[in-house]
């Protein structure tokens, strides 16, 4: 029996860049067995010291571990150089070619990317934040017109997940309506969404999905059935057909995909 | 007057790790003028030769453009090699070296992390929204139980975004409770709180920095007096003090950066 292989990450920041490049990488071998330590705000000699003590603790036993760091502070960086492990730095050498291309030198402090330095886009996620969980689930429509988008769906086609996330991560101020009964009954566009059709994006998702959500919800409810769901998805659909509202099928989608995804539209 | 040197970043999913990166690396060039530009889900040779068309307009005009790319299919990757730009490559390295660590070769399929492979840690994520969203601002206590942590301060000290991104992007079951008044006039813990000394993790902020927070959206209010404020701050302070409840400044920190914060600490 082999030992899984230590994955360590170090950031001299939060280290969200980090992990993203070091698991992107590692999905390409999903056969291997791995386990990920992450270490954020190494930022002194002192940190990196630590680190490089731990790394060389794992290393003691096979296989060597992966080191992953995002470090750009020489002090800092100098001592996981030396660390007992295969190294990735991730950034020095694109940093170097940056210097060349620019013909400057690099601030080479710690990591600035999630910080506040950006604060007027900082100010903009946080401000679309609060109008997207204004406008949730149908909630705040009189607010629609200051709206970047609005999705539609049914209950738990992942709407609100996506708008948190446009928000949060993009500054997109995304509202969220639910379609329910009363709206299929009519053959107009739900009164709310009357005034900006244009700014209406739909979620659809396989009805036998959407029945294993709802069950994890509600069990045996008329509203987690199969029959609810089928019927509630067709009449969504029906009305996107319509209305001619874009769609995305959320089935086999993460948030990051939906969201990329609505973005690119939005674009 | 020189122009703003185009920025294009190009992944063959989200883009979220490639634009992360990117950023990452041009953080530590804050004096250049940049404009950038995201093609996402760019996963077949004809959209990357799509790409390399609109590199090569860009191309026509001083500076050279910087293309960073995270694609890893070859037949892809190679249309992009071919546009006039400075390349940064930012997987392809890092891949062909774990190729000969592990000795096994990478999947080199479209970027596969941001997708639903993990499902299981998809799944704890989409949950711990809901449970965010269902213990958010004070309500929902009777959840606390199932909380990992339970997030303390003010309103408006960052609570609410916090618990929000500690879910979405890291699974993290976060509440969050919010001191008023009421919960000054006593000595005890808040009633809700009591039984949960251990999850709690305070908020705090710089008093002024509330007061500008609160002033737009309440300006001339009680509330968003800076007598209040300071009012506020010091007695959540007194309280974290007394019950030894770990505490965070949030007045220079951005969301990502508190959430990494109170990563660490529950690690």
């Amino acid at each position: 029996m082999t030992l899984p292989r230590h994955v360590i990450v170090v950031s001299d920041h939060t280290g969200i860049t980090a992990e993203n490049m070091a698991r992107a990488l590692l999905a390409h071998f999903p056969d291997e067995d791995l386990t990920y330590a992450l270490r954020s705000f190494v930022d002194t000699p002192d940190k990196a010291q630590a680190v490089a003590h731990e790394v060389a603790v794992l290393a003691e036993q096979e296989p060597r571990p992966l080191l992953f760091t995002t470090i750009t502070v020489p002090e800092v960086l100098e001592w996981l150089r030396e660390a007992p492990a295969v190294h990735f730095d991730l950034l020095s050498q694109s940093v170097d070619r940056l210097e060349a291309e620019f013909g400057s030198q690099a601030t080479r402090l710690p990591g600035r990317f999630h910080d506040m330095t950006d604060q007027q886009g900082y100010l903009r996620r946080m401000e679309a934040l609060d109008f997207a969980l204004a406008t949730d689930d149908g909630v705040g429509d009189k607010q629609y017109g200051l709206a970047d988008v609005i999705l539609v769906g049914v209950s738990r086609a992942g709407k609100t997940p996506t708008s948190l996330f446009l928000a949060l991560n993009h500054g997109v101020r995304a509202s969220n309506y639910p379609l329910a009964e009363d709206d299929f009954e009519q053959l107009s566009l739900p009164r709310p969404l009357e005034a900006h059709r244009a700014k209406l994006f739909g979620l659809t998702i396989d009805p036998r999905r959407l029945h294993a959500i709802r069950t994890q919800r509600k069990a045996g409810s008329q509203y987690a059935s199969l029959e609810q769901c089928e019927y509630e998805v067709r009449r969504a659909e029906r009305l996107y057909a319509q209305w001619k509202i874009p769609v995305r099928d959320t089935t086999s989608s993460s948030v990051e995909e939906i969201a990329s995804g609505i973005l690119n539209y939005l674009r």
